[in-house]
């Protein structure tokens, strides 16, 4: 396959720029094909207002087509086949396998939208019906419902090329909600980006969208600032750094009109290994845990990056059946070499720390990208006193806290900043004895997982993928799951609107058979039904 | 009544401060009895800790209970009766009769919102049950419900001293949640806030919420920006103006730790009068647009602030007749003398603007706090032109806008900033020609209205107030209306959470009979039930 390495702008093909980006081979250092062209201010400003102007009809077409826009996409994701997941590879080190279940994924992603749109409750409609003959003064008829906001951009993230990247949940969730796309593609990764925007257009074109409902960018940090600030654009949704993430929320909230940035930005996902499970089960949680720890190459924002624990000899036990298979792991390739020399700093960093101990690290010959995975021990009085010790190390490194007492570590529970998720290991016991330690980490986390690890984001309706600041700017969505595309909407109001002027979703006849509140009552039925 | 003019820091008066404020009658310009407290840094921020303090036991009452609670608070607003009227009376040179429906207002919102507590569907609980056999990865038993943020401040705002005020709406959904809520009382009206504040902690002590579920400050913006940048701070509900609102929101999003800040701020309201509607009941629109922009003195967010229309004989007639009703309307008494100087400057600066001709300006002495309702015109063409013209001047006045033409009336729709509500007058044959204004104007509003004026806010729960900015800061929530509660709360997922450390929401029997979501049907049903 050969790649033009042009920005989509639109329908057309761009390349006015004059600065190109390559990508390379994580596992070999060698460079790849292709030569991507840094998107010019110019470009950008065509992009947004295009995908302005696509706005009004894009949102116009029914809940079928869109629906149907989004299976296009899955079906010509699948069609381009090998050539896909073998550019993915060289560009991400990423193993096939994975690649493969991640395209899957995505696929699922897609379709799960397509469900969602086609079922169309997902609006939240709510009809108050007028009482015209209420005292002191009559109730005008109230219909109210979501609509879509207009053109989000959406930043692709280099640990996965498909599921958070150019057809990820970030546009798929917008294009479900009636809302154009244009995307960064991510600088790592920009081989995939343009194969697959490349299938976006085209299922665009099967189903008859307009022109700007997508577009695609090449470019590094000022490409994505230039987007941000372009004043028809609507929202930011963002996977990645803490410093990436806050850069676009800054700027989104100087612009004269602020918009609203869904930056996801990761955590340090603590485990917490409860006394009674550490003594019925320390090598299965080890074994576990270190498989938590090291998949992908650590490359998640879920990956444990701090596991918590009273000391005993349990914990000692554990401690070292983890240590030991850390230190036996084999290295792995990471994206690209920026983020590998960052996670070995960060290694480096938190064993010169005071009071923390590098207890365990891999050996062996690793790639230009690779990197060895670590265990890290410290005390709970050291961990608390010392933020940075908190801060995620992204990659396969954990710090391992160890705390006196039951108090200590409900202490360390509430010194923790807010988190994507907290994992608990307890036994029945354990968990009466830890109640406190739930009600605390209810209110630091989006996810609360019970004997499990917090690698693997199943993608469904109940999943939330998003917790208070600084794992994301906005606690009150989510990145996966089908809430997701409550990011993208507002709600309108109707008010003693004439029935054939209203959407569908709000005309007396329930014609979609959506839920609805009507007068405060969750129902199917039509109004005056 | 005697009032003690001090702050009320969980259930301890607290007056530590030097400065103090006090109220005056606009309508006469009298100095009131009582010296209220400014709030000091060390009171502010005792009165956010108690609030966190209180925070896992608030949120852990019943729903029962927080319904009670609310109740409670209506309960003991008119409790006091007739000298918490009369005290708002002097302190706002609002009407008694007004101030009345006002409290009734007030007193229906804690209700609704106890309802909607007492129901229990509003935690929008999903569940995704495990499926253990399923292929290549079993999933995991995934359930997500909304829970409470935290401690929420609130800002009274002046315009109306109960409804948008110390147990206005955004206390009683903050409540209504489980978020502990610190007041900052609007300084125009300490008395009545006094009065109010009392009445609520009276009510939490009959229903035992814990110490700091209610704090009240007294100051001006150094109390508020103080407030905002309160570490355990979560979020901050606002109506007023645009100054103060992005005073607000700019200090919240430069916190090290960024926090929503939901700012309603006003708009202009635009009513499109089409031509049917002009030719058929051109008169009958005058008066009641007249009316409309007189209301209340013109003080709500949602007065009526520009007409538009297009150039006909029609119009010309009805610009007169609303020219002369205005010109005979009395002069009104505004909330307070700083209020009423800006209104008149903002009047006298349109009437200096080119283009723009004082139409109508009411006659007669006036209180202190006095204004002259006003009618401004200008054309089209000028005011797209001319940005300033469309900014909003709160009061009684309105600036009438005439259009060439169907297109130039489209392109002002264009034009316009965010709005809280737009109103378009119409007969069936204009809806079908103008069906492009609607389609634009959705775009630009929260709440758009049909045949009618947009003053007069129903709370229910359809109700959207909120558009797009400037209008608010977040067009994604609604101030008024059951939607409310969804600005102070965020998703938990729990992961393979043993069922009996699941929240009742959550459980597999459904004891609370709630509305859930389980695998993506709609139902009142037990888990495998």
């Amino acid at each position: 396959m050969t790649l033009h390495g042009k920005n989509f702008i639109g329908n057309s093909l761009s390349a006015e720029g004059e600065q190109t980006l390559t990508a390379s081979n994580p596992a070999t250092g060698a460079a790849l094909d292709g030569a991507f062209v840094v998107a010019t201010a110019t470009e950008i400003d065509r992009a947004v207002n295009l995908a302005s102007q696509a706005f009004p009809a894009f949102r116009a077409l029914s809940a079928e087509v869109r629906a149907t826009f989004l299976e296009a996409i899955a079906e010509e994701i699948l069609a381009i086949g090998d050539s896909l997941l073998e550019r993915a590879n060289a560009e991400t080190g990423l193993p096939l396998a994975r690649l493969t279940g991640e395209r899957g994924r995505t696929v699922g992603q897609l379709k799960l939208f397509a469900n969602i749109v086609r079922e169309g409750s997902w609006v939240q409609a709510k009809i108050d019906p007028a009482l015209p003959d209420r005292k002191p003064l009559p109730r005008p008829d109230l219909r109210r419902m979501l609509i879509p906001i207009g053109p989000v951009a959406v930043f692709g993230a280099s640990n996965f090329p498909f599921a958070f990247s150019v057809a990820g949940g970030d546009t798929a969730s917008a294009l479900a909600a009636g809302c154009p796309v244009i995307v960064k593609a991510h600088p790592a990764h920009p081989g995939v980006s343009e194969m697959t925007a490349a299938a976006i257009l085209r299922a665009a074109e099967r189903v008859g969208a307009p022109e700007g409902v997508f577009s695609l960018v090449h470019g590094v940090k000022e490409v994505g600032i230039a987007l941000v600030e372009h004043p028809r654009l609507e929202a930011v949704a963002f996977t990645g750094s803490h410093g990436a993430g806050m850069a676009l929320f800054n700027a989104a909230a100087a612009r004269p009109r602020p918009i609203p940035v869904f930056a996801e930005m990761g955590s340090v996902n603590p485990v917490f290994l409860l006394p009674g499970a550490l003594a019925e089960r320390g090598e299965a949680l080890a074994a576990g845990l270190a498989q938590s720890i090291t998949l992908g190459v650590g490359q998640f924002c879920t990956n444990p990056g701090l596991v918590a624990g009273v000391s005993t000899l349990a914990l000692d036990t554990f401690t070292s059946a983890l240590g030991a298979t850390v230190s036996a792991a084999p290295p792995g390739v990471m994206l690209h070499q920026g983020i590998s020399s960052v996670y070995a700093a960060g290694v480096k960093r938190l064993a010169g720390t005071g009071g923390v101990v590098l207890a365990a690290e891999a050996t062996g010959e690793t790639a230009p990208a690779g990197a060895h995975p670590a265990l890290l021990t410290t005390s709970a009085a050291n961990f608390i006193a010392n933020h940075a010790i908190g801060e995620e190390n992204f990659g396969p490194s954990s710090v391992l806290v160890s705390c006196d007492s039951r108090d200590e570590l409900l202490a360390l529970a509430e010194a923790l900043d807010g988190q994507l998720t907290a994992s608990i290991h307890g036994t029945e016991r354990d968990f009466v004895e830890y109640r406190k330690l739930i009600h605390i980490l209810e209110m630091k986390v989006g996810r609360l997982i019970f004997n499990g690890y917090p690698t693997g984001v199943e993608v469904s309706y109940a999943m939330q993928h998003g917790g208070p600041y600084p794992s994301t700017t906005d606690s009150r969505t989510t990145s996966v799951g089908g809430s997701a595309i409550e990011r993208f909407v507002r709600p309108l109001c109707y008010q003693d609107t004439p029935d054939l002027l209203l959407p569908d979703e709000l005309r007396n006849e329930n014609v979609l058979s959506i839920w609805r509140l009507i007068d405060g009552k969750t129902t199917q039925e039509a109004v005056n039904g």
